[in-house]
């Protein structure tokens, strides 16, 4: 058994989407979870800043006694975490190489789709990581840089006509290059998968990080003795912005309207 | 004649769209740029953050020997100048200001639109500039978070479909509620200019803080007899993330392919 407090972290509040499927299948461990939003988004910035932002965001975490970390940001699991994963003495899951993985098994006819930030996609590492489980593979990335903005203002509804023009103008193409496999390499993603399985259809399967990295984590966790071994554990959220509209957010992307233990933290401390 | 330069400063490249005009009325002069960059945007934060941020964007424009600083930045020239211009010895010129006397001369009607960022509609600030021009006035504000996503993923054609149904969304209330003027508060709306009054119609009057800013500035400095002198000025601009990409944002914003004089600053030294 191990009570240490598992750490994520995100560029903004799209990592509750991790964190809601953490709670969902880890139930009994303490969550310390850190949204940047005083910088978010990291997705147009340079891989140098994103590299600095998120070294600082795991000297945060890591403040805490932690046993591991899940980098819940697709952006930073591309981007920055193959630089910066080992000089840490704890383990760091991106969930760019969970959804990885998973797409390499799922696929049958090995044409996997990709969709993420301008920096995720531009940065060419989810296809290292899904070549490295599938040399075979050809993978189709598309940034959709648009997706955030629209899940944060709330167009997420699958009668959204502006979120279906929009959906159709991205996604489009890459259904006509035949993926049987469409990973959705953003926090926000989940939110609308409604409308990209509408566009994709039926015979796409939809990856999602966030959801793979906590079942990853979870078997992670239970083969090494590593469970908290309680029933309930304890969730801390802290942001790097004021924490008002964190409720909003956190009903968007946890899905749930509890209170909240949230708190302000000042980055440029660490 | 005062050599020095105007010192301009924005949350990202938006502010390009003010420096555009003041180049177009005071060529002459030199002008020190600030976007950023690395912590754009600024709408969707706290007052508090972004004070503290503003404050740091001044500090580094000061480290050069200007004249004034123009705040270009909708969000920074409602929400934060307020707080800090006294703290400062040279003027610094925000374009809400600017914005709201123009509006106030322009209406017949007293009914003044404003569409900008939910920081700046929230702060409240343009209507107490506003109603200090004009005591009568009505001003009927809305925030449009969508439109900067949308101008920055070229979305801007008359003809873009997503982009007419949003503004028709975030519009068509303001129409219909009577107002005869409308403030496009924030830097990237004059990019949308012909969508924008493609839905207000013909009889509404669109003001662009950063025009009326440029034309401002001119007549100050030309009474206070403190134009360069020049025939053409030097430009320099400075971001504070990685300066790859200004070329992109520099046609789309200054709306001039030119070879530019880009350098990227640390701006946690300032």
């Amino acid at each position: 058994m191990d009570k240490r407090a598992i750490g994520v972290f995100d560029s903004g509040m799209g990592g509750l989407t991790a964190v809601k499927r953490l709670i969902e299948v880890l139930p009994g461990e303490d969550i310390i979870y850190l949204g940047d939003t005083g910088r978010v988004p990291y997705g147009g910035r340079s891989r140098e800043t994103i590299i600095e932002y998120s070294r600082q965001d795991i000297a945060f975490l890591r403040s805490f006694d932690i046993k591991c970390i899940v980098a819940a940001c697709g952006t930073v699991s591309t981007v920055a975490l193959e630089a910066i994963e080992n000089d840490y003495p704890i383990p760091i899951y991106g969930v760019a190489g969970m959804a990885a993985k998973a797409a390499a098994k799922a696929t049958r006819n090995g044409r996997i789709g990709l969709i993420g930030t301008k920096a995720s996609i531009g940065s060419g590492a989810y296809n290292r990581l899904i070549l490295a489980e599938l040399p075979e593979a050809e993978v189709i990335g598309r940034a959709c840089p648009l997706f955030v903005p629209l899940v944060e203002n709330g167009r997420v509804g699958v009668d959204d006509e502006v979120l279906r023009l929009v959906a159709e103008d991205y996604l489009e193409p890459i259904k006509r290059a035949g993926v049987d496999t469409l990973i959705m390499g953003c926090t926000h993603y989940p939110i609308i998968r409604a409308m990209i399985g509408r566009v994709m259809g039926d015979n796409v399967t939809l990856i999602d990080p966030g959801g793979e990295t906590a079942v990853y984590v979870s078997e992670r966790l239970k083969n090494a003795g590593m469970l908290s071994g309680c029933t309930k554990g304890e969730r801390r959220y802290y942001v790097t912005d004021s924490p008002d509209g964190f409720g909003e957010m956190a009903r968007l992307f946890l899905g749930s309207g509890d209170a909240y233990d949230i708190s302000q933290v000042t980055i440029n401390n660490f």
